[in-house]
């Protein structure tokens, strides 16, 4: 292997989202002495996550970032569970919680020692200010900021990788997509990158039934991104 | 003033291009006992960038990096002064020289400073893989990397300067452009953007007559990055 460039799917993989929205969530609740289910709450805010982006690959809708999806269907749940008197700025905050995400433990010491040989990119379905400010939140050392925004669209299409490698100034085979995400390494390896596996168990809470293995021929499979620093010699 | 985010030329505004690349044709033609004059090498050299993005901008050649445009013209030069005996790694890291490029004293603290209080972008006419490495190199503390290469147009192209406002999601009046240059300050004021002047009389050597002084209506004119910094309450 001749990896010069790793590129990382960022929710789920190196940041903790749901254990993060949840507890804000929870807080706003608290505060404001909301009784909801704030867990199906956040499946539900989540569920329009997928949908949205591939109605952007699909054409049905021009480039949208997952901020504006997100942010649509927040004004919908607010409305349905009859939150009220919030004005713009707070529900601008809230929705902006997934800028605020928490990483795994593992993530800022794998990545930092990552970046002493590789260089180091979020390959993400974020939107650019979205994935900037994240990284300012949670430390991530990144060398540079690469996301669908890009590329006008979302992962798995191939363009989203392809656009990063070419700002990236490489060929296919000098860069790893990392993931905790079987489909992303699969469009990944498709388009000729390497590959690393990363299960993250917990992703999805309590009860989480995919990606638990590695269900491709992943070049490294790691316990964590401090055990991928280790495998990758760092 | 409503600044958010801050974004900055680099060459010759962050870092000192002539004298970093000048050191390094000097230590190369010592090793090889040529006795060229290295200064007017450079010049030569550099010569070939304003054309070349030019060229790119009036649709004359497609999307070009600067990296290859130097490269094509080291190519040239090599040739015209007879240097032999380089194999293309050796030729490829001459020309990469551009991404080692060292910053002035000030550069790095002043950044460190801002990027607590604003995000920290370069928009410069890098190609994106050199300003990378040269971040890498410099140890700039950017918060991400845009460069005329998100747009595929240099500065002062109108492109170059709304590509990288809609990527960090902002309004052109939220971004301050931060130049040594009064040419890239006035494409975006006109653009809408902020600006603030900070001069760097050295950056073509002895006897720079361009760029002295501020010569447009600037928002802040600094004598450093560093008090840049002081003047933006960081």
């Amino acid at each position: 292997m001749t990896v010069k460039a790793l590129t990382f799917d960022t929710y789920g993989t190196v940041v903790d989202w749901r254990g993060s929205v949840l507890s804000e969530l929870e807080a706003f609740g608290a505060s404001r002495r909301l009784g909801l289910d704030w867990s199906a709450f956040l499946a539900d805010w989540r569920s329009c996550y997928r949908p949205g982006m591939e109605k952007v690959n699909s054409g049905e809708w021009p480039w949208t970032t997952v901020d504006a999806i997100y942010r649509r269907r927040l004004d919908e749940l607010l409305q349905a569970h009859q939150i009220r008197g919030l004005d713009t700025a707070e529900v601008e905050h809230l929705s902006r919680v997934w800028w605020r995400l928490k990483p795994w433990p593992d993530s800022v010491p794998g990545l930092a020692r990552l970046r002493t040989k590789y260089v180091i990119s979020p390959l993400s379905n974020a939107s650019f200010a979205g994935m900037v400010h994240l990284a300012k939140f949670a430390g991530l050392p990144w060398d540079c900021v690469i996301t669908a925004e890009n590329a006008k669209c979302y992962k798995p299409r191939a363009e989203a990788y392809r656009v990063a490698i070419g700002l990236l100034g490489l060929t296919p085979g000098d860069v790893m997509m990392v993931a905790a995400h079987n489909y992303d390494l699969r469009a990944a390896q498709a388009n000729g990158m390497r590959t690393a596996f990363v299960p993250r168990p917990t992703e999805h809470g309590p009860g989480q039934a995919t990606d638990l293995e590695p269900d491709g021929d992943w070049d490294v499979v790691a316990e964590s991104l401090e055990d991928l620093a280790r495998r990758l010699d760092t």
